[in-house]
């Protein structure tokens, strides 16, 4: 296995995303945008000061919020996604 | 693994929000407000006190209610989801 | 792990409403009011005396019935969910 | 756990019901009327003279058919369900 | 455990239909005619000289085809079903 | 168990298409025409040349492509499905 | 089994794939053009440099993002993807 960029496997995305701002896309077109604090194998995540987007602006604010994994379609460090 | 606000996995806040109010989002835009008493690892839930909503007002009044997990999409604090 | 009600894990639930009236939502909006006999792991459930509803009347009467868990969004005593 | 009516597990009650007329209702509507012949774990079945029902009426004459456990919805002796 | 015209288990079913013709509905309103060759405990099947149906006539001609388990809904022995 | 044409199992049939082209049908309705390299337990494949196909004409190239498993529908060999 | 192109399993692609351009199709016809850096074997993967593309043209610039696999329909190396 070659290593690029630090990042090995998948979930060590996430494990550096870890107290950072995070975009969240599932399916069924939400968008969450929130601190990531912690997730597990399934993808299940905990995000803090969680806002739930529609077409780019807030929808609802949600503060801490438990999100499923299965409903997940992509999550990306909001430095990246936001710009 | 670094932990963020004594949450380091996502059980976590669910085990925190036992005996508070939370508000639970399923697939297919059903809103579920109540107190959460227990949960398991698939995210099965048992709240009390069960309101289902519908755009923000109460439809129904459910009591003690079971919830199958992989009809949820988020589980949130209602102090910090409903203010 | 605080326990509350007498409710540790989400199946203790289930397990009081044995002999029980229920009512049991399905995907697909659903609706079934029966007696709990049974029940497993994966939530299949056996009910007796099952009247399958549609918008709070009754459209179907069907005895003993045997529910497949995963079709299922909640389960909830009928003591409390049909007042 | 308490025994209600002999049923234990829900499984007992599809095991009581082999060599009898089942009502089975799957995903999307489809019904199918026949002797129980077989099931397994999975709620795969195996039906004898079986009918798809629509509408309450026949449709199509199958015989013997094995039907995937995966799109039912519930399995009702056809004795308390036909009616 | 009662068996029922030497069918224990559902598999029997397929296992005693190698070699013959069946009827394969599939989710989505699919329908494939043709000779079971092979299967295997996930539903997975090998049919050779498959026909795709369309409302009772054929469709396409595929041949030698595998057909993924998870998508099936019945199979029926060419001889009960197309009578 | 009876073994027919030399496919006991139905990865058989997918062992012996190695190098062969196939022709992949997915939910939804999406087609693929490519030389089977690889598969494995899960069904998920590697085709090269892969032309996407729609209502039997080319839509696109996509040269070397892995096919996750969960979404096929059928796998056949070219040679008696597109005659 | 015999080995066709040095790819005898179908992981054996996303591996030779790692540091170069992939093309992403997910299910409900979003795709993703990026750099491919990690995968796992539920296909979940991390791309860097992601464009979400709509109809051939971008969409959205998402930089470093993980993709959950099961909402992954095909993975194909750009180079010949985008040809």
């Amino acid at each position: 296995m070659v290593m690029v960029n630090g990042i090995e496997r998948p979930l060590d995305l996430l494990n550096s995303s870890k107290g950072k701002e995070v975009l969240v896309r599932l399916k069924g077109d939400k968008e969450f945008v929130g601190t990531l604090l912690a997730f597990d194998i399934h993808i299940n995540l905990v995000l803090d000061n969680v806002k739930e987007m529609e077409n780019g602006s807030q929808k609802k604010s949600l503060g801490l919020t438990f999100l499923r994994g299965d409903t997940i379609i992509y999550i990306s460090p909001a430095s990246t996604a936001l710009k």
